[in-house]
This record gives structure tokens, sequence and C-alpha cells, in this order.
């Protein structure tokens, strides 16, 4: 198929190398023209603007299908308004991004009224997924999707060799098996993707405490036979063989502690994405209880700023209640 | 009555003074010997030893009464073995102080095969309570406990001006309302103390979070329209009168914004003295859920370091995952 | 002043009463017209409809002044909605529910363009607040919260006998001192409120899990001698006095204890009224982090259903992995 | 090697199964002679009694090996002093059981003054371990650790088709990379593997409140086109396939959901086993922050009950502030 990828940066231009190498045709679009000429290197069909886009994808003999891999908000609602205002009917816009899927919902309407289609596509594949594959989580209307399906599927890893799950029915869609499902209308897609950012929180934290509690097992201030010098290294190495929490988080976790065990290059002011704190209102309208979820999300709050003035508030108190008087500066 | 008071710091110092007020004689005893001159001074007879003090405090004419006032652990330790090496049965030992409870539990056995008394006593008052009185919690034998009403009834705040609970029968024991209970047997006192403490934390914590939302409702990351430039101190003042969150924790909260909204004078480095931690533990044993209290908890633990390892592992795996270079340093 | 009364269930009701109380004639109105009768012998000018209510109000020789005192949301914004279709330039609508502050800006807007005059006040007082006062948050124009003055001054406590915060200057705005702020523009008041419920179940949360631990010590599955039968009712009551957690929270704990020391009579399917999870979203609008706001919040939910779906999810992995046959009923 | 295997259950029997697969002699214990018998039948040395194990394992050529496979606490206690009782210098105890590593520290150091050495072996593998082998984490002096490398080798999974990690030295110790290290002195084993299982809660208690939210979706609470009746197993499954968030948890959640799309075998009391906890105690003993561990854990509490005291302790509160009437049962 031929589709116009729009924003060429780490995860649109990686999609559309693994497009083009399964045979797909790429009209590429960005504003940034650089990057637009290092795709063409590579094979795709460069554009200078969305109406040429548009024009160099219908000569491909179909209305033309916009794949918008962009940051979320402002800038992706701009590009599709764009994209919507010259549509013709039938064209279909998919958002590839990390959109919020009220977002989608909203567009997905509006979009309608033009009789242009829209999906929305949750992806989770980072920097390895041009070489691995990308997992899809899809929304939109059932028959866009299938028509879809040549592309999802040359970006999904495929079934490869992970072990088949047991238990699994024989015959039944094994679109999940290859990689990709289609989850519901508008923004489900993008509601199941934000469901994994939230989960993908919550595990990191948990290696994170996990792995912050054994680095101070090699505390002075503990008892001297209960003190440990562990390899940290090591532990993240064995945990991947063999032991119920392996996992790719704790893969990459064990490639950053064997070439920096005291992971002495990274700052620790951890950003979120937007994700986590969808989750959060998402649980929060179904009444849901997610502590872990939420819990990982603060801490990246808090790893951000030198401290909260609540800090400073209980300092205050203490001070007002018992005189502790070490504590103003 | 005739006590001897070991510890004579903030709070054993403020305790013998309200004793004396009183008409109660405080033998004073410290390794500080300029503490024991000045309690000397008002009133109080010093004593240079452990030998001394209960050669003074028998003078009063019955067994020596031992009120220990000093931090817990091992200088309590330290300082009751000292007691009971010498001690005659029908001594008592108080410990006024916060001890575990499960060490009272222990020391209380160890001191009754000596016939020497053993009563814990959890107190509340900090700087406040030379004045106010103290509110006290006391494990221990009953009749020991009776005999020792003199001491607490005048430590305690009394029944005073707080209104009578509605619904509280009449004609019962009556020390709750003056500002003392006999919780239990041995440990029971600082048990109750300990839980105090790990309340204290959460209520503390509480106020902390809701003074940190409505500060950085400022912040100019938010649409002009929906920031607020509030003023925490009348916010505080308001809180105190006639709403249902009004507590003494607020008005010392209150007391500290009044003269530094925006508590600049604090560092936000948060200690902890033990008993939350003790209260995470006692849940622990017991299979109850304390989310509240343990987050109170870590949040003084996290305030103390400038990141955890905890957070830079969170930021190698998002390096490792998206590529995400803006972390490493 | 005359001002109309909308919505006379518990809050309204008694509003309007210690309005009258003051000397301020009510106009009232409900859909109840029970409540309209009730309120009417107590003094009130009754109103069939916002018309004529409107009516009424004028006579007192002012633009209308309407108090809507109803359950946020569609409720109140249908009402509201209703007054502004009739309403002469120069009228003042008062939301004194718990709206979100949100909904507050946007409504400020909409009535600005007929020059109507809107002051949202959030307002705590409870059961309790005929008697003793409500606190208040005020969020509006200057000007039209200094001429609502009378209003806000006899519907607060005034200073009544708690004692002055010390350090609080002299001579500046008395108004926090006498229970009411006027904490910002549009929005402000219930932004305020709303944090101050947020508040409120964190300190609730902190007392619940205290006493949770405290009941759970007489737990037979603890060693003997570490066992103790707590007297609760007692220990709430002891905390009230001199203890650095009194508060009126825990003034009504020992109220329901002294009378139900079980507390058999509380179901602990517990509810929230949307303002908890309004703070979490405006902490996380603003990157706070608010652990214990939110983890009390959630027990909340957790309270109200049996299971949650991702406890068999927990049990699924534990028998997958481990076997553990016992988990499946 | 020739060994003894204490305690024939799960574990145990399979992990002699898989010891004699690689050609070691298991003298096989148990109380349960049906248990015994059986393994006798796949190959093992049955013992009736410790002295007849003892004898048998000397018929190695060596001092005894004893691995013991019990319950922790006063089982693994109980039959550990009996060996003890009995031992020879240069006997080995080996405890891969779970028990807690201060126990393992001090019986160290007992059985170390009649030259009896003592290991200690944190096992992950479950019901799995047979067939693919069991992740292993040691504690114990160097030598020891060594003379049984034939064993742990053969217990554990070997490099096996995992990738390797990027940046991973080569030619340093590569045990880890076949699943087993020596973390450290006694205890270490343990303490390692008890941060394993708290990690473990934490990544499980993150995927279950992310398919709670999933679920949650379908909720007819929410707004009709806001609503997703999303298929759960096809979304795990799709996270197993180029997902950041794949691991072993997940394709255990995937097997579950395949089988018993709303988990209606289960009941979602979930149980926990001891390192949870520990793992709690151990962070708050170096004062480090583990939320999300800790919540993990205090979920599993809240699901054992059906309503904490505490929770009615919320409805009291609202009920005597709010008059909130619904509450009472």
């Amino acid at each position: 198929m031929r589709l116009v990828m729009i924003g060429l940066g780490r995860m649109g231009g990686n999609m559309a190398r693994r497009l083009m190498q399964a045979g797909h045709e790429i009209v590429a679009y960005d504003r940034d023209t650089d990057a637009v000429a290092k795709l063409a290197d590579a094979g795709a069909i460069a554009a200078a603007s969305l109406d040429e886009a548009r024009a160099r994808c219908q000569e491909g003999g179909a209305e033309a299908i916009w794949w918008v891999m962009l940051p979320h908000g402002a800038v992706t609602d701009g590009v599709i308004d764009q994209i919507a205002g010259g549509a013709s009917a039938g064209e279909v816009v998919i958002d590839g991004g990390n959109s919020f899927y009220k977002d989608d919902i909203r567009r997905a309407k509006a979009l309608a009224e033009k009789d242009v289609h829209y999906v929305d596509v949750g992806t989770s594949g980072g920097v390895w997924g041009l070489e691995r594959g990308y997992c899809m989580m899809i929304g939109g209307p059932d028959q866009v999707v299938r028509d879809l399906d040549p592309v999802f599927s040359a970006l999904a890893p495929g079934a490869g060799s992970i072990e088949r799950t047991r238990g699994r029915a024989e015959g039944i869609d094994d679109r999940a098996e290859r990689g990709y499902i289609h989850a519901g209308p508008a923004g489900a897609g993008h509601f199941v993707k934000m469901i994994h950012n939230g989960i993908e929180y919550g595990l990191m934290q948990a290696y994170a405490e996990g792995f912050d509690v054994l680095k101070g097992k090699a505390s002075e201030k503990l008892p001297e036979d209960e003190r440990y010098d562990l390899n940290l290294a090591d532990i993240a190495e064995v945990w991947r063989r063999g032991s119920v929490i392996s996992s790719w988080l704790l893969d990459l976790t064990a490639q950053a502690l064997a070439s920096d065990p005291h992971l002495e290059k990274f700052s620790g002011n951890v950003a979120d994405s937007g994700e986590g704190q969808w989750t959060i209102e998402a649980a929060m309208e179904e009444a849901v209880p997610v502590n872990v979820l939420t819990t990982a999300l603060f801490a990246r709050y808090r790893s951000r700023v030198e401290h909260t003035f609540g800090e400073k508030a209980l300092s205050a108190m203490r001070f007002g209640f018992g005189g502790h008087v070490e504590m103003p500066q």
C-alpha cells in the first residue's frame, strides 16, 4: 500500500523504514526537510507540503492514507485539522502517536462528517521496533481497520519465536498473536496503549524500588553482619534466567547495570509522558483503586524537584510542636 | 509523691517542673550536671549518681520511683539495667520516653524477677506540655498504675475547657477525660503512643500535600485563567474556624505560615523518630493495610536524599527502551 | 440583606435559618414545596417559582441575589441557566454547593456577558453549621464579595473562643479569623474547598488506619504476650486532651466509639463526593505528588466492592506460576 | 554428587528429580513416607530417618550434604537443629526454602561452631522449574559454594536461548548467565530472593491494576461513547509481542485469560508468603521509600477481609459530621 507518513522522528522514521522493507510505499512529510531527504534516500517519496503529499499518495490509485506520528495535543490536532481541510471522502487519518483517547473520540466524530475515516493506533516498540516490530493497539471502524491490515501486519513483530500461550484456542483471530489487535471503536487503541503505559510505570517503579533496597543493603548504618555489598549487575542478570520476574524491562536494567553498575550516567530526574496521568484519571472515573500505578507516577513527580513545599510544611509543624530546631536551615 | 527524674532534656525537664508545680518532689539526675543544677534552682533535689538518687528518693519514705526520660534504645536500656542492678523489691521504673513496646514487654519480665515494677508511659505534649499538660498512655500492672495516680493526674491536662464527648457514659473511669489512660499491661502504653505517632505522620502529610497543591496552583505552567495566587496563611487560618479539618496540627501550620508564608526558614529534610516505622511493622504483623501511614513515612525518607538509586534505574530503563537521551547528565 | 435561597436541604435550610437569625431576609425556593413551607414557618418569604423569587427579592430594593445550594453538576448548571435567562444586569448568583472550580470559571465568564455577577463559596460546617457557623472560602470579583460581607459575616462562626494564631500580624484583613476568606477570582473559593476536602479524606484515613491497627492488636494470631485488648473509645478520648493529633475529626470518632465501641452500626462502604478525585486531578496538573490524598480516596473505592478484578488476576498469576491451588473457589 | 533432599513437596520433589536427571544421587527423606516412596520409584535412595539419611549420604564418600526444602520458620529450624545434633565437621546444610535472611545469619554462626557449613539458596522457578530450571541466589562461604557448583549448575536453567545482555563483559564469572549467583555471605542468597519476591508483588499488582481499569471501561456508569468492551485475553496476548511490558508474569496472565476471560475460577483472596513484608522491613531499616512494593502487599491484606475496621471508622466520621445517614446498615 501507499501511505503518507507525517512526522519522521525516531518513531515515525523507523516505522516508515519497516513499512518500506515490507514493500509498502511511503510518502514522507515533515517540517524538518532534512528528515524528509534522509527518508527519501532510503526510498521514500518526498513531499514538501501536505497538498503534495496527498497528490503523491493518490497516485497510488486510492484515496490518501495519512499516518500521523507527532507529539500529542496541539501539534497533532493542528495537522489533522489541516488534512481535514482538504480531504476527500474516503481518506483515512491514522494517529499513531500517544494521543488521549477522548481526543480520538472527538476527532473521529468530526472527521466522520466529511466521510473521512479515523483510526487510532497505540504503538509500543521504542528504539527496538525497526528491528523487532511494533506492538499495536488499534481503534476505529472495523472495515477500515481490515483494509489497513497489510500495513499493520508489516509493522507488527509477527508470531516469531515467542511461545504460544497455553490454553489459547485454535482458529480464533490471530492478530494478537502476530502483535496487533483491533481493540474497539475510536479511541480504544489509545486507551489500551494508555493503560499499557500506566502498567509500564508501575513495573519500572517495582524494579527501581527493589534495586534501591539491594543497593542500600551496603549501608554502614546497618549492623555489620547484616550488610551485603551486592553485585547488582549479576542480580539483574540472574533474574533474567528462570525467575518469575524476568521481563523486557529487566533485560534493559541488566544492560544498563552491565556497563554502568552504579548508574552514574543517569540523573534520576524522571519524565512522564502524560499516559500515566490519564490512566489515573480513567481509573478514578471508574472508581478503580490503582495505588501502584499512581504511586509510580508520583515518584516521577517527586524526582523532578529538590523539595516539595509540603516537606517544608512538615518541618514547620515539627518545629512548632516539638521545637525540633535542627530543621530550620 | 517523691520520684527521681532521669533525663532532664526538653521533655524530662518540663515534666519535672510541672510535677513540682503540683507539689510533688523531684530528685533530679542527668549526666549533664548543668541540667541538674538548673532544675535544682527550680526546687528539685540534685543527685550526682543513681545511688544518690535512690537514697534521696527513699528519704521520702517509700521505695524509689524512677521516671526515665531518655532516648529509646541502648541509652534507656543501659540506665534501666543500672537501676535494676541496685534495686530493692518494690521499686518502680517508669519509662516515659518513646521505647518500642516489645522492649517494654522484655524489660517488665526481667524486672519482675526482682519484684521491681515496670510502667511504660507514652507521652504527647511537645514543648507545650509544661503549660497545657501531657497526654499520657500507660502500660503496666493495675495496682502500680493506681498507686502512681497522683503523678499522672498532675502531669495530665485535666478536663479543662474541652467539651465533653457526646454519648460518653457518665460515671465511667474518667481518666481518659482528664488526659491519661491505663491502656493495658506492659508495653500497651507505648503501643498506643506508637500508633498515635503513626497517625500523626499521616495527618501531617495530608496537610502537607494539600498545601502543596494550593501553592502549586500559581504555577505558570497552568492555563492563565486556572491559576490562583492563594494566601496560604489565610487559608490555614480560616480552616481553623468551623471547618471539619480543624486540628492542633493545623493551628501549628497556621502559626508557621503567619510569620513565614513561604516557609523559607525550613529545609524540608524531615526526620522520623522510629514510631512511624514500628507502626508499619505492627500493621504488617496484623495484616492490616496502612497505606496512608506508610506513604507518610516514606515521604520523609525521600525528603532526606537528593535522588534515590531507584530513580536512576528508572532513567536507565527509559534510556534503554526509548533512547530518551535527555536523561543522562 | 434580602436574598433568595434555592435548595432547602440540610445545608441550604440551615444556612437560611442562620441568616434569618442574624436579621437577613430570605426568599425561599425549592422544588420540594414542603421544604419551602417549613422555612416560611421559620420566617422566610415563600416563592413558588424563580420568577416569583426574583420579584420578592427585588422588593428589598436591590437587584436579586441568588444563593444556590444544590448538588453540583447538571442540577446546579440547570438552575443557574434558568436564573440567567431572566436576569437583569447587577444580579448576583452565588453557588454555595460543591461545584468543580472549572465550572465556576466557565459560568462566571458566561454570566459576565450579561453583567450578572458570579460568586463561588466553598462551605464546611456539616450538620453543626447552624449552631457553630460555617467556614467559607469565597471566589469572585472583589467588590461583589465586599458587598455581600454582611451575609458572609452572619454565616461564619466569628472569632469566638478559638485562640488567636501566634505570630499573626495585627491589623490585617480579619475575615480569615472570623471564618471566611476571599480566596481569589472565580473558582478560587471552590478550589480551596476542594483541597480542604482532599485533606479531609487524608486525615480521616490516617485515623482509620491507626484505629485499625489498635483493634487488630487483639488478634489471636499474635503471640499471647504481644496482644492487647484496647479500649478504643478511651484512646480516642485521651487523644483529644493535650495530644498533637487532637482535632474535630477525632472528636467525632470519639463520639462514635463512645456509644458504639465496635462501630457495628456502620457498613464500611464509604462514599466520596467528587472533591477527592478533583484534588488528585489538580495535583497531577501541577505534577505534585499526593500519595496520602490519593491512597485515602482509593481506600474508599476499594471499600465499595467485594473484590476487584485485579485481585482475581493476582490469584490467577499465583496459580499459573506456583500452582497455588487453594486460590480457585 | 550425592546429597540428601529433605522435604519432597512440589519444590523439593521436582528439584530432586532435576538433580537425578543430571546424574546426581539423591537420598530422599520426608515425614510423608508416600512422598519418599514416590521419589524412590524415580531413582532416589529412600531414607526413613535423618540418621539413615546421613549414613546413606556418607556412603557417597564424603560428609553429608543436606538440602532442606521445608516451610520457613519453626519447621526448618527444627530440622536443622536435629541435623546439627548428629553432625560431623564438614557436613553442609543448604536451606533452599524461603527463610528470613536474619535466620540464616543466626544459623550459620551456630553451625560454624561445629564446623558445619551453612548455605542459603533462594530459588525461583515455581511449577516450571523441573522443566526449565531454577533461578538461584546463593549465600555462604565461598569455597563451600564452589564445591557445590555441580549441584547448582544442574538445577539452574543454563544459558539456553536467552539473548546475552548487551554490554556485559566477556570472561567474567558466568554463573549469573547460567541462572545462579553467589550473592555473598550467609543470608545474602535469601536476602536477594526476598527482594525478588517483593518486586514480584509489585509487578503483579501493576498488571492487576491495569487489567482492572481495562475491565472497568465497560461500566455503564461511563458516558456511552467512552465505554469499551475490551477483549482482555487478546490484550494480554498482544502485549507479549514487541511491547515493553512483556514478561513471564504477563505470559501467565495471558494463559489465565485465554481459558477463563472473566477469571471466574478465582476468588481474589490473595495470600502472601512473608517475603513481601520482610522486604518492607528491610527497606525501612535502610530508610528507602518503597511505595509500590508496600502498596502491593497491602492490596493483598485488604483482599482477604470483607471490610476493615478503619472503613467503618470512616463511615462513622462521615455520619458524625455530615449526617450521612445512608451509611449505617
